[in-house]
């Protein structure tokens, strides 16, 4: 089986131009087969102000209404795509952008109004696998946003974590898939004070035994989530680190069953 | 030769969230290849007021500095773009948005500084007809907005007219392509006050009789320029007309060399 790279960005990198950048030229320049998954960053929110479009959170989640869909479109799928995909086509990479309504990559189901109303948001069911090899296999290189679809006409808002998570699984039956989650930590800290306190491997027992001592930070809980599910569904290896990630895992946390 | 059908739609229709409804259903319906080119519509005009971003007009044409051309990024490959993705899904279209950067599909050059300088605005220098062949054999349908890529890691800002005419002369090469500039009117009016005046045909001869009369509107001309060097590129038939012409050519404008 081809190897195949599913890389993760999220806020840090991507509200800082010339730290994209880097990325983007480390990115452009890994052989093989890849796929870029990217967040949104802190621009929807700073933009909603300035618009006067109300952000509802519910339980420190956004509730994402028409108007923040319509923002989150523009921003994700346009601005910051759009950007990222000149600047890869610039260093050499053939690119492509995609929410999961482009050639039906990713379909999604609106999540349900009970207990919590969160509005356009999403849930993947299924993977176009067919598009994204016909894409890879022709040499292009997929950047997907955190938007999904319905199939009935509705784009939605969808966990960028989950899309990475999804692409990777689904495409493990045709490709040896190594997935990294890049933010802006080196990995998992046993003490969320101390940078190098990075945590070499987890696996899903001293997750337990991390998550029952409270020393994992909550916003972490979903991502591990993703990374076991990813694992269980077939996804070879699995990282979390900075953007250094994608060049050398040696300093990284690696996510095992 | 396979038939190909570039379908245009400006400012109008885009502007009337029903209207645009209306008329991708009916492009949806159409059978065999085809592509979608969109304008942009005033929006981008109306959101720059809001976000207090300067519109500076030039000759009656504006001006695309970096804010404006992150505005329109936004709103025509994001906002608009991807809506138009997510309705086509939804009536059973299978449709995959581009700018010129992604996959590399148009590469435009940076218009010159001089005379005018029109700031980041793009002159089209070629298609990736292997891409657009790709997407159309395997049943997916291109929607394109108005940006191009320099390949450099810039967005331009390009005429959407002049992107279909461009996409019509490239894949005339091995398809026999049709184009279809859809607009608010019925086609290219006698007289401008008088909606029914439709002429049937012009033709080079024709074109040049009726512009030294005085009698063709100066935002027709750019139009119909594409239209002959569409024609002169191979392009197998041209029409303008408003959203019907999809259906039936029959009161529309037919352009000819």
């Amino acid at each position: 089986m081809d190897k195949l790279k599913v890389v993760k960005i999220g806020g840090h990198v991507i509200e800082n131009r010339e730290a994209l950048f880097l990325f983007l030229k480390d990115f452009a320049a890994l052989k093989g087969p890849k796929i870029l998954v990217h967040g949104g960053g802190k621009e929807a929110t700073q933009m909603a102000k300035t618009l006067g479009i109300q952000v509802q959170m519910i339980e420190g989640r956004r509730v994402t209404d028409a108007q923040n869909l319509d923002l989150i479109t523009m921003l994700y799928a346009g601005k910051l795509n759009k950007s990222i995909v000149a600047q890869l086509q610039g260093l050499g990479c053939n690119s492509l952008g995609l929410t999961g309504a482009d050639g039906n990559s990713i379909l999604a189901v609106k999540r349900p109004k009970t207990p919590v109303d969160f509005g356009f948001v999403g849930d993947p069911t299924g993977v176009n696998q067919n598009l994204f090899e016909l894409l890879l296999t022709t040499g292009i290189t997929p950047v997907c946003c955190a938007l999904t679809h319905d199939g009935k006409g509705q784009l939605l808002n969808t966990n960028a974590d989950t899309i990475a998570a999804t692409l990777a699984s689904a495409l493990s039956k045709n490709y040896e898939v190594s997935l990294y989650y890049c933010f802006e930590k080196k990995g998992v800290l046993a003490d969320l004070e101390e940078e190098t306190s990075v945590i070499p491997l987890i696996n899903k027992q001293s997750y337990l035994e991390l998550q029952a001592q409270g020393k994992l930070h909550t916003g972490m809980l979903p991502k591990l989530k993703n990374c076991f599910t990813a694992l269980e569904d077939g996804v070879k290896q699995v990282f979390i680190g900075d953007t250094q990630l994608i060049q050398s895992t040696t300093s990284s946390t690696q996510i095992t069953l």
